[in-house]
């Protein structure tokens, strides 16, 4: 079959939010001839499967119909979602799985009535069954782009292995996020997962090693988007120059429902965590004084500004400093990473590459790897190894 | 004859300028134990010849030695001027070619009192080879670190093939600038040659054949310091991202001997030319709004400020951008490459490969290649040509 | 009788331009009750007439109606543009007086086809006088928002008497430049003038004297509204606390019509010329480092960027830097302070007080002075003259 | 008796900080005639007592002399201290009174080894009165330059008048602050107080009463150095022009021990409190996204970076941004300030005015006012009030 002739559905959770009403509208608008595949960093891959035959559905906590929502984000004009047809209008998020033990501030009435984790994970495997049945599709790839959880304890027996997860699930435990819900139900409808959020989700050694077993391809995770790409391009750049960062500081504003979001301290936790090793990594030491700040400041929006302040000693211990000012929109940076994703855990389940897709780094904060160790942070690197990749 | 018994005389065009006397400052703190090679990109690399090998002399239309000379660039602190013992003070200038001509803004009294080419090379070639016998010297590298000239016509015949040069310089064609006069003399002492400057020098198809034919290595031009070097990496990641470059607003304000020169509009123009292609080739489509600006500013002195505007246009359309501020120090940036460069230009004399060195354009704004083609300007791709190089 | 019932009549020279539409929209806006007033810094005074008094008209080197102009300068939203109504389609601009010879860059169909410098001024004179008739105006006012022109002579006999410039406008004398031709054209209909470019146009000893002999008030020159604003915000705050600036480097791109005739060297001087003065009299001392770019950069369009660098030395000689950035609006930053120059000098007029407005120096970069002396240049010392003025 | 042979002795709480090492190594050096008052804003002021004829004593709680404390801080370079001569190392702290509820990062071991409260009070009275002794003094003002401390609970009756402060102090009340404990020994040995912190201290009903009732000047509170003072000079500019202020974001970095001591919530709620209202008071309305960051940042040591982000909205509803990067020397800023109010002060005194002076708002963040008020912050405006008084 060729590839113009595959569907590949994409099940999103959080279908509502910015990110992914920005990434439909692009595919939407691409489908009726109204934009180019300008910003897609990878349309000239011509093996993936092309944008215009991916097909969008998704859970969210609220039930209004994509339009509407793109309207309220703002994140594109007006007359950019008009232009993008009835495409965006016609879909309507199903019932979300929710938690708020999990995540304070993401609230909504459009809610599985579920009270049971096994009852929450038959329900969402429905959901993609259905999905895949009436949209006649050849695969589902499960994204989740949903808010922040806070993080749990990752050394929980729990976590450690699918058969001690299943445990928990029948017995309700209260480890298990709502995340980590989506993430079972894919691995187990055989449906490739992409956690595009900070939250730890399927980066749990118990739902890897399910990935891994079923040869279903999982990808994650936080999108690498703003300051953090910029800090895996500059970092190496130093390191190359011999030129020592004394100190890092960062800090970042945002108004959208992702600043909202981390306004709660476990959830921006969370978020800060993925954010941390990246650059000792990219350095090859330490670096104490690195500090990352995120500040909800609601005159922005969606227009993120990153801020950051590197302090540097050259050659005979001299002081340097440069600073980045990244006026930024963290979704158009976002949604084409997202589109990029799906097409990219489709090809390698068409491949038969299950578990972990360590090749992936290049999109995110934190690269999930197989045994758990340090992945590699430099972008150029990262890119290197996934164009190798895709041939 | 191991390492540690060679030694390698750096004859240095513009030896009491901030940049070389800061390069020699940091060697002989090395010497005497006052500092370690923490600012030195490849220390690492142990087949090079040491740091500690180097032996320093050098040109300069200023006689002052270069203790002296660098207090007076207040690049250092005095104290640390003082810890680097007496062997800056023991390097008193030779007397210099210059030519108003080439350069407007560079002047000064120890001048080499002949007006024929001919004569000045052979001075310059006299100059060289008193170094070598008087220190006993294994081999001496000639490295430009003079004022930038105006730039000449690069199309005259003189230029193009050594028999042509040869001919010019007999006749005393104002063509033939002050540096060419160094790099012509270097080349027939099969003294390797580094033009750290953005004048042509070397950089004509005479002299490159040249310089093939007697098998010595020439490597240049203009050394990739600051606003350049965060170009060559800010740039390939927006493309790698996808982010289009509508307009890239460089400017520069500096208010050392360096942003004297450059006040003179013709020696500007040249060093404006090495950093015009740069972005082009690393986006891989023409940016009509790449502005640089370099302007003489007095109060900063050596502590140079770039800043830099980048206009981008993202996912749909949408625009964003980012400005880079780069506080950095000209010749803190510069004087480790020239060390490096050295010792670089050295090993590819002890492997033979003479010629244009390529594989060198890791340190330069526009680097030499072999038959004029683009070269590659992304650092991290020159970087792993040059780490491949090293073995 | 009452304010409301007053007509006041603006004639703006360059009506079809970025600042004039963007002005004019406003006022329809606010007719229409489509916005408040507010941005308008004295929409407080309520003895000045209300800003709906206000009737446009202009001339303009491009005939196309202002409805039309002001979708092509992008300023505003087609939406915003399209809410004020049907006011702006209403103005067509008449024909205007252009010079190669004083401004390249400012070109147009729309031209008076009369050679002699006596028929332009009637010609200018007969369009007011019509304005007047027309739409029943208690008052006219002439506003100068053309392209900036170069600067002349100044010294010149023909410039310092109202009998000489008689005599030069008899003559055709080049020196006398489309915009004086405006500012006599109103000064001799008894119209008061406004001058917010930095061409000298009314800012001449003839002219001066001559608005004076007939009290006719005249304000000038060149509106004061981003960087320079900021400038007499910043520097005497630094005068305050003792703080020495040292050097002030300021950057502008722009990418509006404004930047496009800035991009000739002629009217570039003229506006770096009323840039000059402001800091040096708000310190109290002579900056020697005092640098002002401005580059015509497309990419921004009217959304113009100020770079600001300030090199401080404080208390024991410590160094300090100050850097600020301002993405700013050109357009709309002028637009207020063009109606409330409107409503003011109408006020002056109304008080009988001819001649030079030292009083309005807050709106100003080079605020003309009755005797040629330096003004004041510190914006809260201006504001307090402003208010005491307006009572 | 003339101003050159009266005396002030100026007795520091925390005299061995940076900012108080740095004021007394000023005076040091005019006394040797090592530098000159550049940075001094008031030293046109000829009626204040001179500086030379200040000095100095305190107390801390490090008993190092302040030539060791002045090395260790790095405010100004070794070669500046030393030629300040002997007058940094001649002054030893005396012990200092410190209570851990309130600060708790402040520590040391030259400690007053009294616990009782009336006791510690009668040790500062004792301190004092042994320094106008010794030293000869015609009169003592006391500096608070010591950490913040945590704010208390205004609304104890034990802090609003002096009689119940009275009875506090007798029964150990734990509301007495050792700030307050300075502050009630300097008013009641009639020493003027000037509080350059953000503590409470004389800031109460009670204190301020005691002040006015003795006729004794009381100054604070909280030195306006840097970001606030920007803030400060750049809103009212805003309002003047009205660009409505829709969010201000402040960040400050330091690494020094103002810093460090920050770096405890309850020392940092303190000082923001004081930044708080500043900017609704400059503008007049309420800026909801207000938001000031404080963070703890080891390499910059004293050299702090206060980075701004106002988002402005303009004519028409359009957006800008202004950002204003500030390199500033905390101590450095402060230092002149300190040295002017010490003379301001005794001024106060000599002219027989006690209580809050509302004339020296100029100088702090938070300036007290005798009714408890809000005070004018727009730092021309207080220029002009403090001019007058100076007369």
């Amino acid at each position: 079959m060729s590839d113009e002739q595959r569907k590949v559905g994409v099940a999103v959770v959080g279908v509502g939010g910015a990110v992914s009403t920005t990434a439909i509208a692009g595919v939407e608008l691409l489908k009726v001839g109204a934009c180019g595949t300008d910003g897609l960093p990878f349309a000239d891959v011509t093996s993936l499967v092309p944008y215009t035959s991916l097909v969008f559905g998704g859970w969210d906590l609220d039930g209004d119909d994509l339009a509407k929502a793109a309207h309220l984000h703002r994140v594109l004009e007006p007359n950019v979602i008009e232009a993008s047809g009835a495409g965006l209008a016609a879909v309507a998020p199903w019932p979300a799985v929710a938690d708020p033990e999990y995540c304070r501030n993401a609230v909504g009435a459009n809610v599985v009535p579920i009270s049971s984790v096994r009852g929450r994970i038959d329900h969402v495997r429905a959901d993609i069954e259905r999905f895949r049945t009436e949209q006649d599709l050849d695969r589902v790839v499960v994204v989740n782009l949903a808010s922040t959880e806070r993080w749990p304890d990752l050394t929980l027996p729990a976590l450690q292995t699918p058969e001690a997860f299943e445990q928990a699930v029948d017995a309700d435990d209260p480890v298990i996020s709502p995340s980590m819900v989506y993430a079972y139900a894919a691995i187990t409808t055989d449906s490739p997962y992409v956690n595009f959020t900070p939250s730890a989700s399927a980066d749990i050694p118990a739902l890897l090693e399910l990935a891994l077993q079923r040869g279903v391809p999982v990808a994650g995770k936080d999108g690498k988007t703003g300051q953090t790409m910029i800090k895996t391009v500059l970092a190496p750049a130093f390191a190359s120059r011999s030129l020592h960062v004394d100190g890092w500081y960062s800090t970042n504003i945002l108004g959208n429902r992702d600043g909202q979001v981390l306004d709660d301290a476990d959830s921006l936790q969370a978020k800060l965590q993925t954010k941390g090793n990246v650059l000792d990594q990219c350095l090859g030491y330490h670096v104490e004084d690195h500090q990352v700040r995120i500040d909800y400041y609601k005159p922005r929006g969606d227009e993120k500004e990153a801020w950051d302040n590197v302090d540097l000693t050259g050659f005979l211990g001299q002081k340097m400093q440069i600073k980045v000012d990244f006026l930024c929109r963290d979704s158009i940076l976002a949604a084409p990473l997202v589109l990029e994703l799906a097409r990219m855990v489709d090809e390698a389940a068409r491949r038969k590459e299950g578990g972990a897709q360590e090749q992936l780094g290049y999109f995110f904060k934190a690269p999930i790897t197989r045994d758990g160790s340090e992945p590699v942070h430099a972008l150029y690197r990262q890119e290197q190894v996934l164009r190798e990749w895709l041939g």
